[in-house]
């Protein structure tokens, strides 16, 4: 498991006076970003090499609303790869006192330039599943 | 069922070319904006009396990708509501060739200022289920 | 001058209650999409033919406040063209009242795919001259 | 001067592979909520107090495209100040090789919670002033 630390950003805000929703996949997506680096195969790598991660299907379940300035954990997870999908889940906390916010997940096929099904190569997939023995 | 017509904006593709995977949500937002203000309770209206409809939960599945300047059509309808809740479902379809893009849901709970859950006006439930008869 | 029409998105407010001013920026990419549109020069095609508007300068001032669902529209006017280089400028009134909300400015560079400066077509040029008479 | 350090999102990215132009200014609020909070005025605590920086004037020249996962430094200093607006300036660099890649700047008028101009507290005034001896 990965953790990333974001701030709540005014931007982020809605009328409410909360984190927009839509932001936590922005959130998340710091997340798996982070989780790949750190694997060992950044995300830019990949697409230079022609692999895309598309995504396929999201959820997220809000919890507390996240408020302006506010430092967060995003916990990234790999739970399901194989070389043509993977599934990575998430959970936001507040930094100050790992309380849970939001959970969710997100599905990725991966396509080549042309935007069809290819298969990741299986160097990069043992990469991505060593950085969290659970998988 | 409401439709809105909405037309992918720059600012909303990605590196990869295709509409970022967190504006289907803000289209989603799009969608039921309009289906409040159509069934007379527009949401600015809902704010001023003290009514606030939280996100509690999201999903989306990605069926095609959208792209730049391409116009698409939210179908939104009201699938279950109650004066405490609300689950809002999406799709997402190219206004060209009708080809769904995408399907979606919300779920919100009635909060008032104080961020507590209410109870919607009666008045409002009717109104809100009149536009849609399925409900 | 072309006129678009939009709606502030409840996305698009901030914790002020407020649309957040990266925004307008946004809205004017809306205008600007909308001109070339109805010059008869897609902003998709010139990208498919190898010519990309890269900004490379804006400005904005902030005159009244836009709120949430409130109808704008975006007056847009080209008002420096040559084969290198482009200026919009833009206006951004209230629907209602036709009050002037935010006033601002964009230049753009002619670049090719390799993102070196290249020489926009002069049809096109033309073409997005003839739709202001004024420039 | 401040330095606020931020990595492109893919969020960020549009369909040129760089990143959008609209978010230099939400990198710009990044570096001057760091700022304030540096200068021991956070902004969430201004505005609880009452104070509003509303924005009434920003401008951004674009010298290099800044592209996803690239970390980028936001130098953020105040220029002019009074009880009654603020003008801040900022300068983004490359944090690789510290090339300029955007400089902008903002002006903020100060309001009060009905959106009508107030003056702040002289000793927030001094905090913000003392960060930068240059203002």
């Amino acid at each position: 498991m990965i953790e990333s630390r974001i701030r709540v950003r005014y931007s982020e805000t809605d009328g409410m006076g909360i984190a927009y929703h839509a932001n936590h996949l922005v959130w998340f997506e710091v997340g798996r970003s982070d989780y790949c680096r750190i694997a060992g195969v950044p995300y830019p790598e990949m697409e230079r090499a022609g692999y895309f991660l598309v995504v396929t299907e999201v959820s997220c379940r809000y919890l507390k609303p996240a408020v302006y300035d506010q430092e967060l954990i995003v916990k990234t997870r790999l739970r399901e790869i194989n070389r043509r999908s993977v599934r990575f889940e998430y959970e936001l906390v507040a930094a100050s006192e790992e309380e849970l916010m939001a959970t969710g997940h997100t599905r990725h096929l991966v396509l080549n330039r042309d935007g069809r099904p290819t298969a990741l190569p299986a160097a990069w997939l043992d990469a991505l599943q060593r950085v969290d023995p659970r998988v």
